[in-house]
C-alpha cells in the first residue's frame, strides 16, 4: 500500500515542513523535547479525593492535573459529575499545586464557564463531532485536548482539528485512546500506530490515554511505556486513591502509588528515544 | 451464545411485555401496523429542489419529509446547511404538502428554534452520546429520530434513548442507518440484525436508513426491501432531483423517479409479512 | 462514494454483462428464479438426529441438506464431527430424502473423500484463504459452497473465487454469513448488503446464512426473509430436533416445526420480489 | 470492566503460575531476558537477494531469518513463492549465516517438507483456525510462530495454541500481526495491548510484526520500539534489499541500512525495561 496521503482539504491541521506545532499550556510544553505526563482521577469527587491524588501525582513528576466535572455517561443514572463545584475543586487544586487543569466541555455552552476555571479544555470522544462545539472552541482563548473518537478514522479526526484551527485557535493536542474494534477483553484497542501516523501527516502534538485504551489497570504501565516508545509527545493517565470506590472507571486507574513507580519506568524509556520527562 | 439480556439498569427503554409504544406525528403513526416511509433530501439547498422533491415523494407515497437544514460536515469548508432559511424552506413544504417534517438538532441550543418548524428533531449518529441534547430533547414536545452512532452497541443506543424518556419525553423513534466495520466499498455495515433485535428489547420503534448505510444508490432499494422484510417500522430515504448536483451525499440518493419505482415495490413485501404502507 | 468497482485483477469472478452464472446441483438451480433453501444440523450427530432432520425439512420445502461431518472448532476438546461416519450418514440422508447434500472441507486432503459422499463442497468461513484447499477444489468436479471469512472484503472473497474458478471449477456459490464487528449482541453482523452489491460486481449466485449470521433463533426467521427480500439465491438454515442438546450451536438452530414455520412464511416474500421458493 | 479472565477450557496454553515458557531454537530462546529479532524478506525471490539480505541482518544483530516459499496470496495470478527451491536457499542461507530460519506451512501436507528445511514452522494469519494444519504441528518436532488471525479474539488465538500443545508440541510462538479494524490508512491495527494482556493469560513467549501490522516502512521503527516497550519477546521485521522491486509486500520493507539504524536504536529500548538485544 503507497504511503497515506491526507485529504488535501485538511489544510491548516496538515504537515507543511518540518517545524512540529509547540502548545504551551503555563510552562508545559506539548510537542518539544519533553514528555508531559497528565494525571488525575477520572471524575472529582470531592475536596479530599481531588486534593490527595493533585498532591500525590505533583510529586511523582505529572505535569497536569485532569479531571472530569461533566462526564458523559452512558446512562443517566450513573453518577454525571459534580459539575461547577468540580471546576472549583479543579481551580482550587491547582492553586495547592501549580499544575495546571484539564477537564471537559460536553456543549458549547459550558464552554465560558470553563475557560474560568481550566487551563485546558478536552473535547472527549463522543463529542469528537459535535461541530457547535468545535466552533465554539475555534474562538476560545483555551487550549484544546481532542480526543479522538472510538470509530473516526485518522482524516475525521484532523478534520475535527481544522474546525478548531480554522475558527482562529491554533492550540490543539490530539489525544489516542483506543478505537472500538472486535476485541473486547480490552476495552478499547489503543492505536499507537496512529502516533507516528499522525505526526508525519499534522504538526499538531499527539498524546496517548493508555487508561481509556484499555480499560485495565494491569495493562497501564506496559502500554503508557509503548506509547512514549511510539513517540507520544504525552500521556493522560487516570489515577485514583481506591480504584475500587471510584464513582467512575475504577478498573483503569492506578493508585497512587502505582503512578510513582510508572513514573519512575518512563524516563528511562524516554531517554532511549532521546526525550526527556 | 445465550439469548442477549438487555443492562437491567435500562428501565425505559426496555421492553416489559407485548405492547409496543407507538409514537404519533400527525396522523402518522410509527410503530403500528403501517411501514412508513420518510423522504427528502439530504441537504435542503433552495426552495425549487425542496419544494419539487416534496410534491413528487408525497405523490409517490411518502409520508413523511425530511431534509438538513444544519448539517454536520467532516470539514469546516463543506456546506454547512441553510441554517434557519432551511426551516422556514420545510416548514413551507409542510404546509404546501401537509407531509410533517423532521430535521436535525446539533446543540441543545438549537431545540427551541426546531421545535418551532420541525414535527420531529433528528438526532444524528455522530450526537447520539451529546448528553446534554438528549436531556434537552427529553424536555422538548417533539418526537425524536435517534440514529444509532456508528460505533453504538445496542445498550448505548438503548442507553441514550434512556435520556429522552427518562426526562419526560416519551416520543422516541429509533433509527439504523449503519455501523462503521473493516467493510468500506460500502460506505457503513447496514445492520439489519438490530430490527429484530431491538423489537425484542425495547418496545420502541424501530426504522433504517438504507441511504447512509450503504452509500450507493444502486444498493438503496433492495436494502430498503430487505428492511421492511426484516420488520422495521419505517424507512429513510434520500431523494434529490439531481443527485449529481447534490451539495452532499448524492451518491447514495435516489432520483424521484427511482424513488417511485422503489414505492412500487416495498407495498408487496410489506403484505407478504402482514403489514401495510 | 463513488459507485464500488472491483479490482480489475479479478478476472473470472467478475460481472461481464447481464447473464447470470447458475449453478446446477442435480435438479436445484442456485442463481435462477427460485429462491433454494439449505437445511439441516450445523453438527450430523446420529442416524436418528439426521433423518429426522432431513424427512423434517424435505417436507417443510428445503431444497438440499446441510450437515457437518468435519467440524472446525474453537478448542481441541470441543466435538470435532463424526468424520466419515457422518459422511455416511448424509449419503443415507441423501438417498432416503432425494435432497443432494453439503458438506464442509477443512483440508485439501478431505475432498476426495468429500467428492464420494457430497454434492456440494463448503469452504468454511475459516478457510476462505486456504488456498491449497481452493486450488483443490479447483480441480473438483463437485459445486463449492466458498463462505466469506468473518473479515473478509468484498474483494478477498471474489479473490477467493477466483481460485477455484480459475483451477476450472466454474461451479461457486457464495455464501455471506456474518461478518466480525464490535457488536456482540449478535454473534457476528449479518452483511446483507453484499448480496445486491455482490451481484452487481460478479455473476456468480450468492446464498446467505442467518443462522451463523446472528447467533440466535429468534432473529433467524426475520434475517431469512431480509435476504430474501435483499435478493439471495438461496438460504442455509441450522434445524435441529432439540437445539439445547446440540453438540455445536444450539443457540442459533430452529427447531423442525420453526423451520417448517419460516418456510411458509418465506414464499410470499419471494413473490413480492418477483421470485418462487 | 473486570480483569480479563480466560475461558477455563482452555488449559495447557494458559497461565499456571510465575514461570514462562521458554522456547529454544538452536541458541536463541525466545521468552526470556533476550529480545529476539526474526528478519528477512516477505518472499524469497532468489539466491542473491536472499544471500544478500541474510548477511546484512545478521551483521545487523538479527537472530534468525525469516522468507516466504509457499505465499498465501488473495490472487491466483500473484506470485505464489518459489515453492521449495526457495527451502533449500533459505538452508543455504543458515548454513552461511548461522542464522535458524522461520518460513510458512500453508497445509499439514506441507509440514514434512518444513521440517526438512526450515527451524521454526509459521502459521500464518490466514491459517490460525486451519485446524488440521494445527493438529499436523502438534505432532511436529519444530517450534511453530502461531500467527494471530487478523480477526480473532485473544481467546481464539490462545484457543488456535492449544491445538499444538495439546497434540504435544509444547514449543509454541504466538506473533502479533495486526488486526482488521475500519481504519485502512494503515494496512492493520497493530494491537500492542495483547502483549501485556496475553503475558499475563498465558506463559507463552510472545512476538510483534510491526511490518505488517503496518503496512508502511516509516512505521515500522517507532513501533517496533513501542512493541519492545510493551514487553514484546521478540520482533519480525521484513528487510529487503530494494523494497520497489519486491514481489510482495514491498512498501512495508525496510532497507538494510534502514534495519541497521532500527536495530541500533531498539538496544536502549530494551535496556530501559530491563532486557536485553
Amino acid at each position: 500500500m503507497k504511503e497515506p496521503e491526507l485529504n488535501p482539504r485538511i489544510e491548516l491541521a496538515a504537515r507543511r515542513g518540518e517545524e512540529d506545532t509547540v502548545v504551551r499550556v503555563g510552562d508545559v510544553l506539548f510537542g518539544g523535547e519533553r514528555v508531559q505526563v497528565i494525571a488525575g482521577p477520572c471524575s472529582v469527587e470531592s475536596r479530599e479525593q481531588l486534593m490527595g491524588v493533585a498532591a500525590s501525582v505533583r510529586e511523582s513528576g505529572a505535569s497536569m492535573l485532569r479531571g472530569g466535572a461533566f462526564k458523559p455517561r452512558t446512562l443517566p443514572y450513573s453518577f454525571q459529575g459534580l459539575g461547577e463545584e468540580g471546576l472549583r475543586l479543579l481551580s482550587e487544586a491547582r492553586e495547592e499545586t501549580g499544575l495546571p487543569v484539564v477537564t471537559e466541555a460536553l456543549s458549547p455552552g459550558d464552554v465560558e464557564l470553563l475557560e474560568e476555571y481550566a487551563d485546558v479544555i478536552q473535547v472527549g470522544a463522543r463529542n469528537m463531532q459535535n461541530y457547535p462545539l468545535l466552533r465554539r472552541l475555534g474562538e476560545s482563548r483555551r487550549p484544546v485536548l481532542l480526543k479522538r473518537a472510538m470509530s473516526a478514522t485518522v482524516e475525521e479526526w484532523l478534520g475535527a482539528a481544522e474546525y478548531i484551527l480554522y475558527g482562529g485557535n491554533g492550540r490543539v493536542i490530539l489525544c489516542e485512546r483506543g478505537i472500538r474494534t472486535f476485541e473486547r477483553m480490552t476495552r478499547f484497542t489503543l492505536d499507537l500506530s496512529v502516533v507516528p501516523l499522525v505526526k508525519r501527516l499534522s504538526h499538531l502534538p499527539v498524546v496517548v490515554d493508555p487508561s481509556h485504551g484499555t480499560g485495565h489497570s494491569s495493562l497501564v504501565p506496559p502500554m503508557a511505556r509503548a506509547a512514549v516508545a511510539a513517540g507520544a509527545d504525552g500521556l493522560l493517565i487516570e489515577v485514583h486513591p481506591e480504584p475500587e470506590m471510584a464513582m467512575s472507571d475504577g478498573e483503569q486507574s492506578l493508585r497512587p502509588e502505582e503512578f510513582r513507580a510508572l513514573m519512575g519506568s518512563l524516563a528511562p524509556v524516554a531517554r532511549a528515544i532521546g526525550r526527556v520527562m
